[in-house]
């Protein structure tokens, strides 16, 4: 279904746009960057996702005539410029890191290049869109790399926030690594596999336990999921499951394929229903757990020996809670002069790690001879790096830490997707998205993943681009009047 | 637009339904309750919201031809199941709080009787969608009380969790009541208005920040509202922003409107800016802030003096960053039998305040002759209170704690809004709501707002109620056999 999400834009966007057009100024060529600047959770990594839909959005916007009415009646905006807007494509070129990427502080993740209307009227649902799916993909990779190979669950949808953070947010996960969500929609429009299985209502609404048991097995005998928690776990529950199993799964050829556990103390309640179940030879039936699961108790719950193959991870995943913002920003960089001549614009900031960085890019990560990723480096957009020769990197900030690298592989991050307005890129599925995501994992250092304190990648910047920033920094903190 | 939400559920509400409808239960009447636990930010109240949405929702509720074959090729759902739900509509009664009105812990919010399945089948939305939208408008309250009679605009579009977020998070931040939002969709679609500015990309678009002052100003000399902190608040931001004025906008007989300052210790910055402001004898121009504000920092600006006329709330607002997620849970509380009778379900828990309150309810909110609000008192369904006549109120946890009441006035909270599947209420305008939402704010008893360690207004079980839940507590923590 296609979204009418043209007037979901902040104000500001239309009244800026408008001014420009009034202006005579609104076919200036502008370049924005969208990069952020702090990792979630104080995290060594970020996950990039959403470009899709932020595609799907600039292909079809579209400025309806009741739009065009609406903003008419603001008083605001001139007829010109209405006119302008009814016919209005996108024009700009565009270049982005591919979803499935670790994302890094401080480098363009994507980059806009167009008529300056164009630029700003695309900004609020760039930002939202990949701002999001990047905050959710982040968290959903914790949390499975916490659960050391253990399937992961997200069961979210419940606490997002409204219809669109449950189905891109599960479609977030899912390229963060969870093997599948609760949420039946995204299984029918993108293929992430639903599962699912009752709840304590389901239970209650039968005289007893036993009998929604054995009413949930005959129903679905290939898939006896069943949520032993709703009375008493390991006194009625375990047991009532292992009846179920040996008084019709197993007399029937079936075999109780897991059961739910959904409060209380996890360790030991999956200790405890891992030895019955053992015990009664159910030794393949897996053990899932749920309720305010996030990393860290997963792996606290992990090195404390609980028995546990499935974690439904919900709210804590879906909210992103421990930190529901992602921090990105669309910052204009530079601007082309009537002589077509690109000329770098900066924002200055008291706050050093505040202040932007010109021009127009290109970023670059570097492996090591084992595939490994050793450093990205932002670069001005028509440099050339050969891995055949040496490459001197150094950090922006404290340039005396430097390292000359050789026999190193380099791969150009920012890939086209759009040029001059159109669309020359495929969106990849979201298996092969997901997939792109466990190899790009794969070349980052453990360290790097490590979920508190981690190392810290670097993001450098190339001699060009740094000579291009500290000329700027020079020129605009000497005081003169703007 | 109609949304299609139908698949927007929680895969195990379908695979119950499906076992509950090849078992001949289906049609069972079950009684389901919406409350939660727990008020964000340890805070004294909450605003409920999202009622309308849910409303569209449950009428336009419509499964598809292919969302049907979708389902059949899962392999687990029946044939007659599937068939029935190609022409369900929902078939049940639900009495709701009205939006706007302040909502607290342990009484149902939303109460649902119908068929079992219908009951089930529109859970995860029901839960998602006034999960989301209470939240934000509890989070919105804070920050409005926070900012003391001083204008609060919503600007968060850019951090929702996508689409909705932005959009319905507006709407809920209004009802909560923020002045109006950076967001154009929902001024379009709703009538919150939406005011903007300019961006520091404009600024820097322009070779100097006067000219790109000069210029907004001839666009919008009604509405001239410069940002002042690109390159130098005080020193050039503010000094620009007065030239404007001096040499264009009063020339021509207008008047600068404001300034905004998105950077920098905003109490320092704006007691400066005011006194230059007024030095240059523009003491009706206005000082916007904004740049991560929430109700703890507004408070604070507030006690140390700042200057500020009017507060533009981002990320903080729109993800309710400090506690992202509103807890609330939908619970079987009774079944009727064969003959009619309505079974009450209780599900306990070792954590007392886990354990649910059984049974088919009604909440009356209590007031007294100054229409301050004393407590809401949860009724069976039909119980009858007489103002007339004395009423005793009690703590349900702590029975001893006693209170004879007279002279009130009580209202019944849970209105009717489905009537088995025919709806019977008119959604208020986002007006009307907002207006109720202050009216019921004003009988709330200041020490119940308070930002920290708030009043814990009181709700109680009445009589009848209490003597029901713990004859079932009772009944069931005699550990017999489930």
């Amino acid at each position: 279904m296609k979204r009418d999400l043209t007037l979901l834009t902040d104000f500001y966007e239309l009244t800026m746009a408008n001014s420009y057009y009034n202006l005579g100024r609104g076919e200036e060529i502008a370049y924005f960057d969208y990069f952020f600047r702090n990792i979630p959770d104080n995290g060594g990594y970020a996950i990039f996702a959403g470009l899709e839909q932020l595609i799907d959005y600039i292909k079809n916007f579209k400025v309806s005539e009741k739009e065009i009415e609406f903003l008419r009646s603001k008083n605001l905006f001139s007829d010109g410029f209405l006119n302008f807007l009814k016919d209005f494509k996108f024009r700009g070129t565009i270049y982005s890191f591919k979803e499935g990427y670790p994302i890094f502080p401080g480098e363009p993740i994507i980059s806009v290049k167009g008529p300056i209307i164009d630029c700003q009227i695309i900004e609020t649902v760039l930002l939202l869109t990949v701002n999001h799916q990047s905050l959710i993909a982040t968290k959903a990779s914790r949390v499975v790399e916490s659960a050391k190979g253990r399937t992961v669950m997200e069961f979210g949808a419940r606490r997002a926030h409204s219809y669109d953070a449950a189905n891109y947010g599960a479609r977030a996960a899912y390229i963060g690594g969870v093997d599948g969500s609760s949420n039946t929609y995204t299984d029918y429009k993108m293929g992430i596999p639903a599962l699912g299985t009752m709840a304590h209502s389901y239970v209650q609404s039968f005289n007893s336990e036993y009998e929604s048991f054995l009413a949930y097995a005959k129903t679905y005998p290939n898939d006896t999921l069943l949520l032993v928690d709703t009375y008493d776990t390991l006194r009625v529950g375990v047991p009532n499951a292992i009846r179920v199993h040996n008084e019709f799964l197993k007399p029937n050829g079936y075999y109780l394929k897991g059961i739910r556990i959904d409060s209380g103390d996890l360790t030991y309640l999956t200790k405890q229903a891992r030895k019955m179940l053992d015990e009664a030879g159910l030794t393949e039936t897996k053990i899932t757990v749920s309720n305010s699961l996030d990393e860290y108790l997963i792996k606290d719950l992990i090195n404390q020996g609980a028995q546990i193959d499935s974690f439904g991870v919900g709210e804590r995943l879906i909210t992103a809670r421990s930190e529901p913002v992602f921090g990105g920003v669309y910052k204009l960089v530079a601007m082309e002069n009537k002589k077509g001549e690109i000329i770098p614009k900066i924002k200055l900031s008291d706050n050093v790690a505040k202040t932007t960085t010109p021009g127009y890019k290109q970023v670059y990560r570097f492996y090591d001879k084992n595939q490994k990723a050793i450093a990205d480096v932002v670069t001005l957009h028509d440099e050339v790096i050969n891995p055949k020769e040496e490459y001197l990197l150094f950090d922006p900030d404290h340039t005396w830490k430097q390292k000359i690298v050789k026999d190193f592989e380099c791969e150009p991050l920012l890939t086209p997707i759009f040029i001059d307005g159109k669309l020359v890129y495929k969106s990849p599925t979201i298996e092969e998205i997901r997939k792109t995501k466990q190899e790009q994992m794969a070349k980052l250092w453990d360290e790097v993943k490590r979920l508190e304190y981690p190392h810290q990648y670097y993001v450098d910047l190339s001699k060009p681009l740094w000579d291009l920033k500290q000329n700027l920094i020079k020129k605009f903190s000497i005081k003169g009047k703007k």
